[in-house]
């Protein structure tokens, strides 16, 4: 039989449905049977004898006819996950039989981390890890928004490269052919170029990263929200379209994902003005509240970005900070210096919840400086032969940002790991399956 | 001062505006000069002394402040690339400038594919070249859109993947830590798990091809916008979606890209219903046609694809087709065979005049028949034990498809090479530069 509806669809008592989805709970009571039915949208209580559901087991496939009924008078009024209605099943058939579950993956389940990446296809039906990717979704859906209605062009960034994008060691190398190629760390070189070509550019671009490492805020493959915005009259241009993005991402999920939010207790910001901070600042104010003296360092240590966002709670009510001008010689060749001291730059991290889960800035945008910065930074200018046309052939004042879309996620819902916010995270001991540390090199 | 409007919403003459873009063409006569402006969204005439121009070369970037005045009567009886208006410039200053130019970027730019390529950050700056990226992120736009509109769920699948996904040699292969990984040739495996998850889904997938030679049609990575829905009826509902998101695609361009169209004399195909054959039909109608007997070959020929694409062509009026029941040792192991000939499977690809431009079909989603069909192909079950395990624990009747979006855009486009619908293709050859024969492996 054809399914009529799905579950969240449903809102007509009295009426003959047809459904279609998996058995996520069942439930034996007597000669009744109860069975929770999932399917893409939601799960509904039906009703079967228990004949009918004798050979039902949990995450067999089924089709289930029946009459939409409303649930005893009792039972609403508590909160029912599973809604105000039931399905008193007319017809049950099993379309596909699942083999016994290695554990249960219902609303409490609790497996640790490797477990819970070994079993990715199962785990993955749980609700509330359907919700983060959900949230996950409605964040990159209302990046694109925001970026279309300002006149911003998408395009699809290259994930092969000729060199390692900006220095650094932790990148992973492909064989190309006869020759070495790599994996892309960030998009940058390529939004930078389309500046020239559409002055508004975004990316959702897989960004690489070989960490030899493993943390709770690092994965080898992740999606990185990358935008880049030519003809600015200002670096705080990029600050602002920042904002309002976020804002707008953060509207969005309140908005479209009501359910997830509830199901996970994610806790989603409110933004009005970020406070902006530069880097020096941060330190200082850090001194004056714990006495520990960071203040020559160039950048903000973990701890120092958790103390500087508490800070920003106290002071701003605010869960989200740019901390600004970070010192030139810690920053890619390309970064624009503050002209009012060129130690350091106009660039700009946003914490959020202490995480960083920003980065931008402006860039240098006259050719003969940009020349001159690669060579400053040890690199060959034949290896950025490419990105460097564009900025020969004339390239207005430009900068960017990117935006780790699975840290945002993280944050929003409170998440212990980066890696449950990516469906099949890939680190230094995993992709897909664990790897194991003696395992030889496979054939292709 | 700040930029007031961009080119293409300039409507009123008399006002005094501020326009920011690149000097696409300047062009002396006398003591005026006049220099076309390009910005984001167009190119307009401008009218200034020889004086306020003498050093603007072409791509500098230019501000230039001035009055909207309607074009002379004649001139705008013919049709004018610029529009029917112009700028009276008052001031003029240069922002950026551009070294000159190795060779003319405007309207008529001919140049030879490795040449277009040596300069891709400058030739994306033609109008018709960057129509191309238009084109080809409206077909992106709309297949989101469709999708979304039919309940489909957006995800990101994986790049770096653990085994050669479908077998085959043509795979780039990863030095990922102490192992071996490789790139994903599709998002084929993860598509299929996560529709044990939301139903129906769909992803913008980078997929990776290590063709050993260099043809018109390849490229080592390209954009596959793929989908998969579960709960089908049969598998003619994955034709019907299918034709559904090309023809709201195709209606969308229309509609969207006007400009980019005329253009570059583009044709968008209209579809109503796209014709159905089975690929023995197909090469008995060929036989019949041209007496090339190729009756017994297990695919069609690109040769064939040209002559049944005509076929269609005369006998429907389609310029596309879809060609049905490819037999069953030539898919791979998850092809669903067909009930009434297991020799050939519900599989299908789509020709639009005369290239493959989709391929698709039923999966096969019985845990047992696949783990069989596993084996049966040469490969190792462990190889496949995270998608394996989708099946294990109830999978419905389940299929999908993939849309190539750079052979779509050449098709509509009628460009001669592939690598012209990709911004920064990759080949044997080339990887932003050119690879020389010779060059040994570079170090990390």
């Amino acid at each position: 039989m054809k399914r009529t509806l799905i579950i969240d669809s449903i809102k007509q008592t009295g009426k003959e449905v047809t459904l279609k989805g998996w058995a996520n709970t069942v439930r034996a009571h007597g000669k009744i049977n109860f069975i929770d039915l999932r399917d893409r949208s939601g799960i509904i209580q039906t009703v079967c004898s228990s004949d009918m559901a004798k050979d039902v087991k949990e995450e067999d496939v089924l089709e289930i006819h029946g009459i939409v009924k409303g649930r005893p008078e009792k039972m609403v009024n508590k909160e029912i996950a599973t809604g105000s209605v039931e399905i008193e099943v007319k017809e049950l058939k099993i379309i596909a039989k699942s083999e016994p579950l290695p554990f249960d993956i219902k609303e409490g389940m609790k497996v640790a981390l490797p477990t819970l990446l070994d079993h990715r296809p199962l785990t993955l039906r749980n609700e509330n890890i359907q919700a983060i990717f959900k949230i996950k979704e409605e964040s990159i859906k209302s990046f694109r928004k925001t970026l279309n209605d300002l006149d911003f062009t998408e395009f699809q960034a290259p994930t092969i490269v000729p060199v390692a994008t900006e220095g650094g060691a932790e990148v992973f190398s492909v064989d190309y052919y006869e020759h070495k190629a790599f994996l892309a760390q960030s998009p940058q070189l390529y939004k930078q170029m389309m500046v020239g070509v559409f002055e508004r550019v975004f990316t959702l671009a897989h960004a690489y990263r070989a960490e030899p490492s493993v943390t709770t805020r690092h994965i080898a493959e992740y999606i990185s929200l990358d935008a880049e915005m030519g003809f600015i009259d200002s670096w705080v241009e990029l600050m602002d379209t920042c904002e309002l993005l976020l804002k707008n991402m953060f509207l969005d999920i309140e908005k479209n994902c009501k359910k997830e939010i509830k199901l996970t207790k994610s806790i989603v910001p409110k933004i009005d003005k970020i406070p902006r901070l530069k880097m020096r600042e941060a330190q200082e104010i850090i001194f004056q509240r714990t006495k520990r003296d960071n203040r020559k360092l160039s950048d903000l240590e973990p701890e120092d970005e958790k103390e500087i966002a508490e800070w920003a709670k106290e002071e701003h009510n605010s869960e989200l900070l740019f901390i600004t001008h970070y010192p030139t010689k810690k920053r890619p060749f390309y970064t624009f210096p503050d002209p009012e001291d060129p130690e350091f730059t106009l660039s700009f991290d946003i914490l959020f919840r202490g995480l960083e889960i920003v980065t931008g800035g402006q860039r240098i945008n006259e050719y003969d400086k940009l020349v001159a910065n690669v060579k400053k930074w040890g690199n060959k200018l034949e290896n950025f032969e490419l990105y460097l046309q564009a900025f020969k052939y004339g390239m207005p004042p430009e900068g960017g940002f990117a935006l780790g879309s699975e840290r945002i996620v993280k944050q929003i819902m409170g998440l212990e790991n980066l890696r449950e916010a990516n469906l099949f995270p890939r680190d230094m001991g995993r992709v897909d399956i664990r790897l194991s540390k003696s395992e030889k090199p496979k054939d292709k």
